[in-house]
């Protein structure tokens, strides 16, 4: 059995470019920064890249490729985005049209890459800080839902903000914004603490996507912008070609995620 | 005499707009955030906005306005940028053409304006922390250097990061430097601190732009990435057409400078 946690980013890489890992990242080469991916073609890429700064907080752009590569330089000069991610979804039209795990015939030559932040680069230090994440415990994906905080429009892409939901003890949500709040990069502080309903989510047991969790007595939820919101928004506007990383199977960079802190 | 600094920003904007202010506005609307402007046409717009995602030091982006549109609604929603700054530069094909206070007959229904942060914001708190700030106590300009550190590129637009320099004693540099840390959307923490010929200065009291300030014995320079970095670099790639702010002279916001700390 391979112990994919203690390998760095490069030699993972190797591995799901060599097709020897196909599934999710989550928990491998601890400590590296994992991103999300939006590949787009260049007639969405500024209002795109306009949604993205206007949204920062479910938009955090960790690198954006020039016209027509497939390096993300910032994030890992050897790395080629068409073949780094484990599995890749094709959207045609806005409509899900196949899953690979190599992008290259898809190619085209105005293709731009967006890599966005993760969620995922901010459970570590909030767990070194002693605060229990839910879903990890419950070995599940996190809760995530639609809510009524509307993003601010750019171009043709406009929708509501998604944010993922952990539960925690008021004190720990307390030191969780503290936290969050150094790394504005992988969606900051939260953007909500406590009633669901004051976001428009009517049944916080039935997320719109991933699993529900358990929220025990004298816990409240957390809700932190998400890095499904873009997805979701591009989709709306069924652009000829969309591709983006598969659920839960994120780009693995060079980045060591202590070095986004701010402070 | 006008008492501008206790003006809140609607007011300053008015007498602006009217140009009974049309020269520098430092000091002006005290705890409001005042912004840097750069107008380009849609053709450069993409390679722009990528400059400033990649170079988020020198290039903090405050509002971006749709294309055609000369309302910076996160900023001011009333505002018109291209009346309410007291002096506009007009630079065609690389070269300054003309100084004006009002850029309604230069508009073009494909520009768009980028509102970038301004090292004034965190001045204030530099301040209110007991640091001495010497251009100010010398009431010139900061000095500004060229730097040997090359942006990132994008598309066609490169060139070395333009800093401002402020010298302290080396316990405020510590304490400046934790300040400006929580303000990343107006340059955030220091670039550099100490010896100006690491980072490509040949003579620090011959300053790039403004004016050389006195460093007394004891203190370190400290060196913040500079809004004149976009400046300097568009002129570079001599688009047909770029509008600025004449220097000093900003865009004053509604936004309250406090509440740009990310913490």
């Amino acid at each position: 059995m391979l112990h994919t946690e203690n390998l760095d980013a490069t030699e993972i890489r190797k591995l799901i470019r060599s097709q020897q890992i196909t599934g999710p990242t989550a928990g491998m080469s601890k400590g590296y920064t994992q991103a999300n991916l939006v590949i787009l073609k260049k007639e969405h890429a500024f209002d795109f890249l306009l949604f993205c700064q206007r949204n920062p907080k479910s938009c955090p752009l960790l690198d954006v490729t020039d016209v027509g590569s497939y390096r993300p330089l910032k994030l890992a000069q050897d790395a080629d985005i068409r073949k780094d991610i484990p599995k890749y979804r094709i959207y045609k039209d806005g409509n899900y049209v196949a899953e690979v795990n190599d992008i290259t015939d898809y190619w085209e030559d105005d293709m731009i890459g967006f890599l966005i932040g993760c969620s995922f680069t901010f459970e570590t230090p909030l767990l070194e800080n002693g605060i229990p994440i839910r879903h990890i415990e419950e070995d599940c994906n996190v809760p995530m839902y639609k809510t009524n905080i509307m993003c601010e429009e750019a171009g043709v892409f406009s929708g509501p903000t998604v944010v993922s939901m952990r539960p925690m003890k008021p004190s720990d949500a307390i030191r969780a914004t503290q936290i969050t709040s150094r790394f504005p990069d992988v969606h900051g502080a939260p953007l909500h603490i406590g009633s669901p309903s004051l976001i428009g989510i009517q049944d916080i047991m039935h997320p719109d996507f991933g699993d529900a969790v358990t929220i025990k007595e004298g816990e409240v939820p957390v809700f932190w912008a998400c890095g499904v919101t873009p997805q979701a928004v591009i989709m709306e506007s069924k652009p000829s070609i969309m591709i983006s990383h598969a659920p839960g199977c994120m780009f693995i960079s060079d980045i060591q995620d202590k070095t986004l802190s701010v402070i």
